[in-house]
Formats: structure tokens, sequence, C-alpha cells
């Protein structure tokens, strides 16, 4: 555990907080923890900054924490996505919270299997699961905001160009004739479509609204690798 | 399937393939096969083309094959990466093979647990087969090589120097105090530690040999998103 993730429920007096259950089993057994010991500590949706460890017992430990530090600057991206399959839904959804994506919209498109929006991990629970994950492990505390939008004409013709204003626009299409730039350094609406791709009239909805169609090339990546690949290549 | 992917144990004449077990299985129930039908078809190590369906069986397919065109280039990337947990491992072998790295090391160091080098994932055929998958999803035909170094000192002090020889030496390192370049383009050695980070230790001894390292912010990723960001940062 790279950050100590807490909430207000954690909090037993002004600067205190007691951890059990999953975080403390961690920090027992991976991180094992002892009385005096510094961590770095994150109040959910808060500042960041170290805690020493007061007391600990078989189940849970106390943790005097000074939070003085902002968390990492937010990703300017906005990411829109097909909805992948329910098991790369969970792996994707930490991985973007990791890279701090602060904004994610899952969209249903032609592509999308119907049985992907019966998956329990849709529930607002277990997504939160994985976000807090995610933030641990990037040591962030801010929690991304996930949207569903079930009908990819309505998200298009009526949210979506409200929804990406004043950003650049782009959607990756490995049909498109126009390599992807690297480095564009400013608030970007990128989306992603399923495996196997958005169909033409798809694309041709999006481009209808002032997305521009990029390739990265000959090869097919999966969804869950071109999400990490094309963060990595726009933004540094 | 993206590419129908065949060996020389395929062949029944001399540009005629026969598509047996899990390869038919899939173009069967995902691709839909039917007579006449054409895929993008690739021989191992070999050319790119396409294949028209001459007959389908309930066990078996018969493809015509037309290969014309090279596969695509190589990323100009030396990957050297300490070895990850087995699960981690399959999922970053299929994924750096979709990327198009052809040269990856394995290396221990001081944070790998002793008992991921013993498990079975790291079997020649296991390999091959977490490859092949990357390939026929990418559209590729060239098999990466994969070389395992047991002590990290032998590979620092011994082998790294020539490995490396002539290319950009990078070492990915949290604590580095220097950003990571984006888009240098030119071939490069990139080193990347365990989940945990190299130790100080290991660090120096890569620098002693010519590799700088460099950090990518604040945030933390995992082994298995920060080696695809950094492909997608490092080359365009």
């Amino acid at each position: 555990m790279n950050l100590v993730l807490f909430s207000q429920t954690d909090l037993i007096d002004a600067d205190l907080i007691e951890i059990r259950g999953r975080r403390f089993s961690h920090l027992s057994s991976v991180n094992r923890i002892c009385k005096g010991q510094t961590l770095i500590c994150g109040r959910l949706n808060g500042k960041i900054g170290t805690g020493t460890i007061e007391s600990v017992s078989n189940k849970y430990c106390h943790i005097k924490v000074v939070l003085d530090q902002a968390p990492p600057k937010p990703l300017p991206l906005i990411l829109v996505m097909a909805l992948p399959r329910p098991k790369v839904f969970r792996r994707i959804l930490q991985a973007i919270t990791t890279l701090g994506v602060k904004q994610i919209h899952f969209t249903n498109s032609w592509r999308v299997e119907k049985s992907f929006w019966k998956s329990p991990v849709l529930a607002a629970e277990q997504i939160k699961e994985q976000m807090i994950l995610g933030l641990e492990q990037s040591r962030d505390t801010q929690l991304p905001t996930v949207i569903f939008h079930r009908f990819f004409n309505d998200l298009v013709h009526t949210r979506l160009p409200d929804i990406s204003q004043n950003t650049l626009r782009m959607v990756a299409h490995p049909k498109s004739k126009k390599v992807c730039p690297a480095c564009v350094n400013q608030t970007t609406t990128l989306v992603i479509g399923p495996e196997g791709g958005f169909i033409d009239r798809e694309i041709e909805s999006l481009e209808k609204i002032g997305f521009s169609s990029y390739h990265i090339g000959s090869r097919i990546l999966k969804v869950e690798t071109v999400v990490t690949f094309l963060i990595g290549r726009l933004f540094s």
C-alpha cells in the first residue's frame, strides 16, 4: 500500500485515524507496521501527508496524521469508452485511476454485448472499490467520476458536445488515415471503442460533432492496452 | 482473431493451410467463417497477406493463402524487467508482444520473490502461447525473444553493457529527479523494476554502466501499467 487512504468514518479524533479490515491486514502483513513508523497518508478527496503509527493491536492500528500537501494534479483528460467486458472493466477502472483520469464515461456501442450492462461489476460499491485500490496504488486521493450512457446516440447527440466543449476531441480508430499525435498536453476528450472497434456509422457520428479519428499504426491493441498507451503518448 | 497465424506444420500444400483446435474454434464461434470469406493471415516469423476459406468442416477449415506484405516494424526497444508475479507475467508478456517489443529480458532483483522463479508460467511452451496470442491480436508474425537472468549482478556486470550497446539507456525509477523524456524515437534499452521498485544499490549498479534513471511524476503505477505507458510515451 503506497498510501493509507482514509475517510471521515476512520477519524476517531481531529488528527487520529483507526484503520481496520482490508487496509489493516495489508499494513500488517505487507508493510509490517510497528509503533513509531511513518507512512504516507491521504484523506479521500482531500490532502496528503504523513502518518505516524501510535499503536497496533491485532485488529486495528491508530495513526496520527499531518496532512499538508495537495494530491497530484489530475490528468487533463475526459475519457469516453465503450463499455468493456466485466473482467476487463475492473482492471481498466483501476489502471486509469492510477493514471490520474478524473472523468470517465462508459457508453454502449454496436459491438458492446448487451450482457455487459447487467454485470455486478457496474454496481457503485464495486466501482468505488476498484478506484480506491487505484488511488492507494498511485498515492492520490481524488475519486474519479464515472458516468454510464446506455445509448450511444443519446450520448453523442445530446451530451458529448457539452462534455467535450473547449477540449481537443479525439477518437482512436484503427482505420483512420491520420496518425495519432504525441504530447498534445492540453485538455482532451478521448473516445475509445470496444474490442472490434466502432462501426463506421459511429465514427461518422463522432466526426460530425467535431471529433477527429486517429490510428496508432497497423497493430491492433486490446482496449486495456490502448488506454494506457494513449495516455502515455498524449500527456507528458 | 485479427490474424490467422500459422506455421510450417499447418501447411498441407504450398499455399494451403489446415486450421484445427483453438484457432478453428475461435474462427467458427467468433469470426463465424464460411466458404469464400477472406481473412488476414500470416506465417510465424514470415509475411502477412490474405487467406480465402476453401472449405469448412466441423473440426477444421482449409484456407488458401497469398502472403505478400511485410509484418509491422519491430519497436526499437530492448526491454529489461524484474520478473513480475506469475499472473502479471502472463498479461505483460501478451501486452508487450502486441506492442511490438522483440527482445525481452527478465531478471531477478532484490524485491523479486524467489517463488516467482519456480512458476510454471515460465515454461517455454506457456511463454510461446502468450506471445502467439499477442501476435494474433496485433497482426504481427515475429515472435519475440525472451531471456531470463537469474542473477541481477551477473546481468548488469557481464551482459547488459553488450545488450544495451549503442542504445539509449534508461531505467524507470520513481525516486529519480529527472522527468522521463517523450518521443525519443531511437533504439532504447529500458529497465523496469519490480513492484516496490529497485533498491538504491541496484539503481547505482545500472547508473555505473551508463543508464540514466527517470521518474514519470508522483504517481506510482503498477508494473503492467508502467510498461505500456512508457512505450506510448517513448515511441511515436
